[in-house]
Formats: structure tokens, C-alpha cells, sequence
């Protein structure tokens, strides 16, 4: 984990840029803290949507919710084929960025790099998932094979996208909490098949909230409560749950 | 409304038993205000479900909950052919109870000849209903015609027991917000039925929170949660939403 940028505190959050080399792949990445570092190494990894990046408006309302009301550090990554992993003036491609075989792999094994380096640093405390559409089609796959992972936020996807084979296979492998999000009137993933990866979960204690609206209309509050859920996860052992 | 009993306050909540008569049906009822009463009218009808009463152990908490922590009162209704409706040493027969064709109209008239005693008795405010399984057998149909009501929270049930033709014709008549909760593994309703009422509901603002576990599995935490739901629209105009 090198970074790119100097600790820049903004809205009481610190957030520092960095990049970190995963089988040959330069993984950009942001990590924000609270400002007095709590040194309690709970940490929540937030994967974007498609067509977005690490920065996102949401993304960055995620992070700073859990840092300034919770006191968790965050760190997010650019997705593949997206954000800083293009060229200057390149444009994410989404259906090209998850077109090849290993897409999968190669994202979950960039996460788990991300989340050594991010123990290292911080500590190791209990961590959390946080990702909605393409970051759950990053997050399922993440979230099967890593048990450092406690709790996570998933939704706006179903079984339906290019790596709709790989969430088949390891949705019944996510054993954590989680709560699931689907927008009632998603115009890209259809309703069934997000009720039929809600379904596939492996997680006993799971929770699917559903709201109106097309797939990028969920609301702030909405999006605000997730954080809650996440925290009263992570915080569990203060009795802040 | 004829009291049946002297008000009796336990855990800071008033307690009043009552009858109204009805087209010839004398109705029980109870009434739950704070201790301390507010005189703002605010409202709460709620329906109990199949096979319980209206002071049965949820009912009864969600009644003191809201009067408790949101100085909301609730009234309850024994639902038809349960409770203090039935003759001394019988039980309560579900399928009995709702074989009838008028049963639906006439638990809707109950319902409303008791929010017109309650609101001359407490004054007019906002009211909102909660009732699950039974509880929404009669609160859809008793919701879709009475303008009253702003705000609803219904679930565990689907276009599926005697009275589904009377719910498949008025949930689309339903425009208040509402919170739906359904049981995925209920041994009851059909999911598929479940999600079919839930997809007919008129509301824009609706959501749907569903949850592990069989048809009576709703844990105490997510049934404290409607409280605060239903609680937020009534009390909006405080800014305590």
C-alpha cells in the first residue's frame, strides 16, 4: 500500500489515496479514517456501482457516515476496468471490464491484498462489506472466501450480470449477516433475479429491505441506515449495536 | 364506546377496556393511552392475528411502545370471531371466522365506527394502522376506503386466505406509505403470494422488509422497528421523524 497522496482531513474524515500491486495489477485505492484515529481496526470495504469509482458521491457519504459517526475506517477501490485503472480520458466500459473469465477472481484477490495491507496498517478488527450492484457482483465472491469479512451490505443485483456464474457458485458460501437492498422497479436487474440471489445467500440471519423506484433511486436515508446496520455489526462489542 | 373497565395504568400506559356496538354487532375493544395524556390525538388502530386476541402479547407491546416513547395511543379491536367476540369456553375459528362474505365489510365498519368514538373521545389527529397476518386481512380493506389513515404497517400475508378477493380489490385502492413485512420461509403464505399483495399495494411509498424465519418468527426488534416507523409519520409535524 503506497500512497499517493497526503492525509487530507475534509468534513472531520481523513482520506489518504493509494496504490497497491496485486499478481501484477495496480490497485487504486482510498482509505479514510476518523480524524482522531481510533486505532480500533474496524474497517468496512465499500465496492462502487458500475460507471462509477472509489469517490463516488454515495461512496464517499458511506465513508464519512462510518468514520465520523461510528469511528470506522473505510477503503475503497477502483473496480475493474474503471476509475484510475483507465487511461486519461478512457471511459469505463462495464460490459468490457467484466467480459473476461478472471475478472472475478482477480477483483476478490485485489480486495483480500487491500485488506492485508489495510490490517497492517490499521490493526485488525473486525471488518465489514459494504456494496451495492456491481459491488455486490465484486462483494459475493469477496465476502465467500474471506472470514475476516463479519457483516455486509449487498443489493441491486441479482443473478444476471457477466459474472452471474460466479455469484451462483459462492452466494451460498456468504454465511455472514447481511442485509440485502432491492429497488422494487430496477430497470436493469430484473425483480426475480434479484429475489433469487437474495435467496441463494447462505446466511441465516439476512434481511431483504425493498423499496420503489429504478435501480439508482435509493434514497439517501436508506443509504444512511445501512451504515447503521453495518456499525451496530462491527461496534457489537461496545453494546452500540 | 362503553367503558368496561376503570382505566388502569401499568408500565406508565393506561389501560381501558370497551364495547361499541355496531349494525347490531357489539364489538370489544381496549383503549392504551400514555399515562401522562398528551391530548393530541395521534392514533394507532391495531389488528391483531388469526387464532390471538386484542390484548395478545405483541399487541400489547406495540401498544405500549408507541405510547410510551411516542405518546401515541392505540386502540385494538377483538378481530371476528376471536377474542371477547366469542362465547364463553369457545375458541377461535379462523377459517370460521372469515367464511362469511360480509365478514371483510364488516370488520372494515367496526373498525371505523371505533376511530369515530376514539377521535371524539381523544380528538382528531393522525392515525395510522398496524396489523400483521389477520391483522392485514383487515387493515387493507379497512385502509383502502378510510382517508384517516396516513401511514400503515402490514405483512404475513398474501392474496391467499378467504378474503384475498376483497384484498386484490383494495390494495390497489391503498396510497399511504406503508412498511410490509414478510417471513421468507413462512409455512403459512406462499411467498410468491406475499410478494404478489405486497406488488398490488397503491402506494408510491411502500417498502418491503423481509426476513429468515416461519410465518410467526418476526423478531421483537423488527416489531420495535414498525413502532418507530409508524411513529415517524405520525409524529412528523414535531420534526421527530
Amino acid at each position: 500500500m503506497d500512497w499517493t497522496t497526503t492525509p487530507a482531513v475534509s468534513r472531520k474524515v481523513e482520506e489518504t489515496e493509494f496504490k497497491l500491486e496485486c499478481e501484477g495489477r495496480t490497485v487504486p485505492g482510498i482509505l479514510w479514517r476518523p480524524e482522531k484515529h481510533g486505532e480500533n481496526g474496524k474497517l468496512a470495504l465499500l465496492g462502487h456501482g458500475g460507471g462509477h469509482h472509489k469517490r463516488t458521491e454515495y461512496v464517499l457519504a458511506v465513508a464519512r457516515w462510518l468514520a465520523r459517526s461510528h469511528g470506522i475506517a473505510s477503503i475503497a477501490l477502483d473496480g475493474p476496468g474503471h476509475g484510475a485503472r483507465l487511461e486519461e480520458g478512457q471511459e469505463a466500459d462495464f460490459g468490457k471490464a467484466w467480459d473476461a473469465e478472471e475478472t472475478t477472481a482477480n477483483i476478490v484477490a485485489d480486495w483480500r491484498a487491500a485488506l492485508d495491507d489495510a490490517q497492517d496498517f490499521l490493526g485488525t478488527g473486525p471488518v465489514g462489506y459494504w456494496g451495492l450492484s456491481m459491488g455486490t457482483m465484486m462483494g459475493i465472491p469477496l465476502v465467500a472466501v474471506e472470514p475476516r469479512i463479519k457483516v455486509a451490505v449487498f443489493g441491486l443485483m441479482g443473478f444476471w450480470g457477466l459474472n452471474r456464474d460466479q455469484l451462483r457458485a459462492t452466494a451460498p458460501l456468504v454465511t455472514c449477516p447481511l442485509r440485502f437492498l432491492l429497488q422494487w422497479d430496477d430497470e436493469i436487474i430484473p425483480r426475480e433475479r434479484g429475489l433469487m440471489l437474495f435467496d441463494a445467500l447462505g446466511s441465516r440471519d439476512k434481511a431483504l429491505h425493498a423499496h420503489m423506484g429504478l435501480h439508482s433511486a435509493v434514497p439517501m436515508t436508506t443509504m444512511r441506515k445501512t451504515t447503521i446496520y453495518l456499525a451496530s455489526y462491527l461496534c457489537a462489542d461496545e453494546g452500540s449495536a
